[in-house]
């Protein structure tokens, strides 16, 4: 199988043998979730779907590839047109009858229902970064750590504090997620401090937006911020497991390392920057702070409304929707995020991958992460069906979602971004 | 250029064109350095320079490709082989004769001067990792900081302390690196804290080795402490360039980031861990705690015995050798670094980067930074020639190199990991 696969690159989307390999060799191809199916675009493409688009056409080996990278690559304007036309394709009056509601074999050969499709993950990533970006998650677990006063550091409002994460363990919704072992300090008071070696007790959840890169800078050379905009190709859900007693022992002095690069999940379909343009909104929390000019938007609606749920399943198969919240919680936008990754010159590159940090409201039910909700432990999540949570417990499934817009005939819709718990490894040493 | 480039690889190594090709179009391809040439393996591998070695024989197209990733996965016992008959063709009395000494013809196409050689990244990196695992420079940091009585942090003998770095910013010696701007609190003591753009100035080096992985670990299944050395490709010198006021101001609580992530130089060359394993040795610093089981190596000699250099060239010329030490300033070795990388399931990928932290010995002139040379700026540090510096200068030149083994006639050498800074950009906000 992977002899031939390995031809499939070589041949044109035209090539008549192509097709014919496509169907014998499964291979991720890039696809558009439209309702309750998923366009293929290799297939698309390759019986001329675009026939309607010249600007596509030179590019049209894109689709072919097993991520949306290339896709990406391509640039802000050509993704535009590509949305607009696929838009038109499927519009009631048509433009294009004959590309594919007159075309009855086209159809059937891409179009296939999503629950028939098998997703991956969406972008090659090289670098995955995650931001803080979440004022009230910041100060929440700020406050839980060093108390109301000092929940924010000095820095907090000036940048958007980040740190660089694992890209190799960024997966696709759905992948189970191993609950990791590692060292934990159980009793934190006793001298001298001594950690014991065990399955993660305080295995944790954040909710967050992540956006993808879609233009490289060069080294040493920052992405002002008003170019950073088109620098963003499009937003998927994100769930950064956290391992909240492996954190606590290793995170000084410098930053979360094995809490976290166990596994990162995010949704497979990649919702493009431009589809979410009319959900721009003012950030519901303030900086109250003068930000550096690098850091400056023009425009003052910088972040999305999208309104996100965090949903609990237990083994038993009681669901309870456990945080409400909005992405209009982040006190910096993306674009502020990138200028600030690359004002000291570092390479972005196509795919990179940025997380917003987690996302919280204020109130009780509106909380993205299951520490804030329970207080670090002290109090109980109650769950549907009289069941209890501190952390999380094995066969837990989390399902985050997202969905953009009041009129129910116009709203966009992100995938879902869903991991379920396995129990630990045993080790024996 | 590119499109015929885009052919090279659908060719096989022996095909006739494919030589033609080369020879028109530069491209990076493996290679050994031995002596002052350095044999291009692709050269050697099309006129059946391998003739005398039949297990590489099906794997040979590893070594037209752009980086060594494809012949690292091959696995510690193909690169021991390699290693081994590379080493009898080049020997005085070889038993191949007739593959490179008497083939006049072969010793040109594939032995090239190294001062006409272009060195590229050796390796395709996925993630790349920095530990801190340099005892003495932990702890002249702490000093520095939190004062002796605090400053080793109390996990810091516990695990490798580590964080994940930018692996788009790694590049190859001899690469000019740009000092960064970013924010900067010029008065830490003024409330409110409210920093200032500036390009940076305590920029530093970090003295460090870099060591690649070539064995995949599934996610969710750690690397035993026994199977991590098998892992392991080989070893280059690293300078992790860091900015001490951006630093300062952005690092809490989630670590180093922009401070970081404008440039890490490697050497172009990776030493094969087999060809080190003559100078392995015990660590130079002592650890009085009790590892944990899955941290406990069976052998005492795990760290390297690499003597390492760091010169200063100013842009007047002076050379000054500001810092001599050892890679047995170590506190924890590789394998051991790998082994807690991926005890929460991390994915390890082929050609992923770990940096061991920067190495100092105890003495004045073996510190690996120049912030533990200067005492955070507090003294000056005296250069050939009269000058002095406390950080690095524009136009100023760092040179690490590293040797192992007393014996003159079989010295393993490193290649030089050189970095030139060049002046900040300027910024009209």
């Amino acid at each position: 199988m992977t002899s031939l696969r390995s031809w499939l690159p070589l041949l044109p989307p035209q090539h008549p043998l192509r097709h014919h390999l496509d169907r014998l060799i499964p291979h991720p191809r890039c696809a558009v979730a439209i309702g309750t199916h998923a366009l293929d675009l290799e297939a698309f493409a390759a019986h001329n779907g675009f026939s309607g688009l010249s600007t596509i056409q030179p590019h049209q080996s894109v689709f072919s590839s097993s991520s949306l990278n290339a896709f990406a690559a391509l640039g802000r304007p050509i993704h535009s047109v590509v949305r607009k036309y696929i838009q038109s394709v499927f519009s009631v009056d048509t433009p294009y009858p004959d590309v594919l509601q007159n075309n009855s074999s086209l159809q059937k050969e891409a179009l296939i229902p999503l629950k028939d499709v098998t997703t991956h993950l969406p972008m090659r990533i090289g670098d995955y970064t995650d931001f803080y970006a979440g004022l009230n998650h910041a100060y929440n677990v700020g406050v839980l750590f060093r108390g109301a006063a000092n929940a924010l550091q000095p820095n907090y409002k000036h940048l958007p504090v980040g740190y660089h994460g694992r890209a190799s363990s960024v997966v696709v919704s759905g992948t189970p997620i191993r609950r990791p072992s590692g060292q934990i300090l159980e009793n934190p008071t006793a001298e001298p401090k001594k950690p014991v070696f065990s399955a993660c007790r305080k295995l944790d959840i954040e909710l967050e937006l992540g956006c993808f890169v879609c233009k490289p800078n060069k080294m040493g050379e920052p992405i002002p911020i008003g170019e950073a905009e088109s620098s963003l190709f499009g937003v998927v859900l994100m769930n950064d497991w956290s391992a909240r007693d492996i954190q606590a022992w290793e995170y000084v002095p410098l930053g979360p390392f094995n809490a976290k690069n166990f596994g990162t999940t995010i949704s497979a379909w990649v919702v493009l920057a431009e589809a979410l343009e009319p959900y721009l909104a003012r950030p519901a929390v303030e900086n109250d702070v003068e930000l550096l000019p690098y850091l400056r938007e023009k425009r003052e609606e910088n972040v999305y409304d999208i309104r996100l749920q965090v949903e609990l399943k237990t083994q038993s198969g009681n669901k309870t929707t456990i945080s409400r919240t909005t992405g209009r919680n982040l006190l910096f936008s993306f674009p502020q995020m990138l200028a600030h990754h690359s004002i000291t010159g570092c390479p972005m590159q196509v795919g990179d991958l940025l997380g917003s940090g987690t996302i919280s409201g204020r109130e009780p039910g509106e909380r993205g992460s299951l520490l804030e909700q329970n207080e670090n432990g002290k109090s109980t999540i109650k769950l549907e069906g009289g069941e209890e949570r501190k952390f999380l417990e094995d066969g837990d499934e989390i399902a985050i979602t997202g969905v953009c817009g009041e009129d129910e005939e116009a709203l966009v819709g992100f995938g879902e971004c869903v991991g379920a718990i396995e129990p630990a490894l045993q080790f024996d040493f």
